[in-house]
């Protein structure tokens, strides 16, 4: 089997397991209970949030666990009352969140980099929250956050001067990008911050948010008071504990996986160039996203005319795996939003495949997975080029 | 170990980490993604889904995972725009759900059994939920669901008849009572129904809602469309079918376990019931709740005089392990709403002890546990005699 769709789901690290096993069965006290294994639970509990904020540059207090990003997102725009504004190209649990209130889309690039001048045109007094993911899931694209931030402290001086009272926060949706990019809260400047651990080798149904001090939530669920009162239910102590050490282990290896996925990457690229039906596909070959600002693992394509869902049920037949986009929205059959946002017309997207390297992946792979897709792509052309004759 | 708190935490069954193991490691793929080893992973998620919705009596489309039960709850009090009234016992998320919006307290009884006429009076044309637990996380009282479901259909029928056009729906947590009634959401006559993997040999961070045919809910997260689109994010794939593993082992011991802890619980009273200290007690030592409307394996006592908090430190010296009600709230320092309700004094409350049985319990514990605890009783009366003697 080659596994290309990390950014869809990742296997848990054999540690991440270890960790938390005993969290399942011997260590299966509620971390509320009053009794010393229950504190010993609780201990480990906070120790592991504790951790995991370190991560990111933030405290233990300031973390807010959740069942996942879609969970912390939308606790996260609880923190606006007003208007919100979200990049056209954020993940659809952002879009959705940003659908149930005002809000607008900042316009992007042909690589998927937000557009200053739209965003600062577009932030009006009655914005309260911008949410920009820290990297795409699609195309892998890096957002210049710290810009934002920049620009968004500025507003908020223009806004005091003029008396103006609503707030303006700037989140950011770091699932994709936790695996490859050393992320730090205060140096990015974000006020809220979620992550996933099913994005990093940790367990599905897991998820945080950093929330920046003074910053008020509305609960989407109480209970019992767990997460200071913020989010209620009790702790998923193995979920938790997995996150960490998932989370750990990438951020001890972020170094060496860039390089070795940038080196993946480029074989895979330099194998496909090399191959004669993409050599004469010429300009309907397009890697999508600059590489300069993109997660070192995303490697999107488009063969402009073919339908990559059939390149995928090829590839598949050789237990080669990769998809179209998100996986979610994949499964609906939609068109991708990113891949329109960026500009491409209809068969460009109908073209377009996303390959996101990890873990799983070696160098080895790579000719192998080229080979394979210049043949699926041929077999393709030649298909549909009989098709055309045959109605001719 | 003697461990006495399964209402708050229960440890995994080895089958139920065995099933979930895989879901982990090589099964890790993203249930939405397009190929093959992903659309296994769908199959065996919708297949655990199926089982579990079997186990009450409902289809796998009836049913919407959560991360556990105060996320069920919190949805299912969406199905109301109007009051909701809920009992006066209900767990911490039941009452922080009804706060948040009109609502009104159902009285119970002594035993913690609810007052028919007082819920059948109070529920005028604004009401839109009722929500009372299947059996109480603190007593173990079992409510009579089928005599509320009755009095609804009444209700639903005038109102049709009136033209009152408000719906009127009841849900019920059957978290903590899982794990001893054989539920079936047709024969109770519920429209909504939470359950919890954690208290039944599950994994923690995992529960469904059961939602009957028509009922519309306003999703807490959107994002991918999952569950129907009324609970976004990836599906936690493991989780789920840890949930439905081990929903079936209890549901396959269901008699066997309750004729268990009956004999347990028995033994427990009857050693207790012998102990020197406790019959001079007289009146001073109840055990509370009526049996015959009890899970069975819930014996909550109360000693007035006592201290219950030092009797919980006193018996974990000796490692067994219990509490004084509801984990999250025993945390807290806080006055127990329940036994507030059923009209136990203050003195009465913080003589209070909730003694949970589960798998992990034997009959042969059942007489250490009376010694250690009648121990301990008599230890706690004789250093308040002290005390008291020394202030005179």
């Amino acid at each position: 089997m080659i596994y290309l769709d990390h950014a869809a789901a990742t296997p848990l690290t054999s540690r991440t397991l270890e960790a938390m096993t005993p969290y399942f069965r011997e260590r299966f006290f509620n971390p509320s209970a009053p009794y010393l294994p229950a504190k010993r639970v609780r201990e480990a509990y906070e120790a592991a949030k504790t951790d995991l904020a370190r991560i990111i540059g933030a405290k233990g207090v300031d973390m807010i666990m959740t069942s996942g990003a879609t969970e912390s997102i939308q606790l996260a725009f609880t923190a606006a009352r007003g208007k919100v504004l979200v990049a056209a190209t954020e993940h659809a649990a952002v879009l959705e969140a940003a659908r149930s209130r005002k809000h607008d889309l900042i316009a992007v690039d042909a690589n998927g980099v937000i557009d200053l001048d739209d965003l600062h045109q577009k932030i009006s007094d009655e914005v309260e929250l911008i949410s920009i993911s820290l990297a795409n899931n699609e195309l892998g694209t890096i957002q210049p956050l710290s810009e934002v931030a920049e620009l968004i402290r500025e507003i908020r001086e223009d806004r005091r001067a003029r008396g103006v009272k609503s707030p303006l926060f700037l989140h950011s949706d770091a699932s994709q990008a936790m695996s490859l990019i050393d992320i730090n809260v205060s140096r990015l400047g974000v006020d809220l911050l979620t992550i996933n651990a099913a994005k990093v080798g940790g367990p599905k149904g897991v998820g945080a948010l950093y929330v920046g001090r003074g910053i008020e939530l509305k609960p989407l669920q109480r209970g019992g008071g767990q997460e200071r009162g913020l989010r209620g239910g009790t702790e998923n102590v193995p979920g938790v504990i997995g996150f960490t050490v998932a989370a750990q282990e990438v951020k001890s290896h972020l170094n060496s996986n860039r390089k070795k996925y940038q080196e993946m990457a480029s074989i895979l690229k330099r194998e496909l160039a090399h191959t004669l039906i993409i050599s004469q596909m010429g300009e309907k070959v397009k890697i999508l996203g600059d590489s300069r600002r993109q997660l070192a693992n995303f490697v999107p394509i488009c063969f402009t005319g073919v339908d990559a869902e059939r390149l995928i049920y090829k590839l598949e037949q050789q237990e080669i795996y990769l998809s179209t986009g998100a996986a979610c929205a994949a499964n609906k059959g939609t068109k991708s939003h990113v891949l329109a946002a960026i500009g491409l017309g209809d068969e460009e997207i109908m073209g377009s495949l996303r390959i996101s390297l990890g873990s799983t992946n070696t160098a080895e792979q790579m000719p192998i997975v080229a080979g394979a897709l210049a043949r699926a792509v041929a077999e393709e052309l030649h298909r549909t080029h009989k098709i055309k004759e045959a109605h001719e």
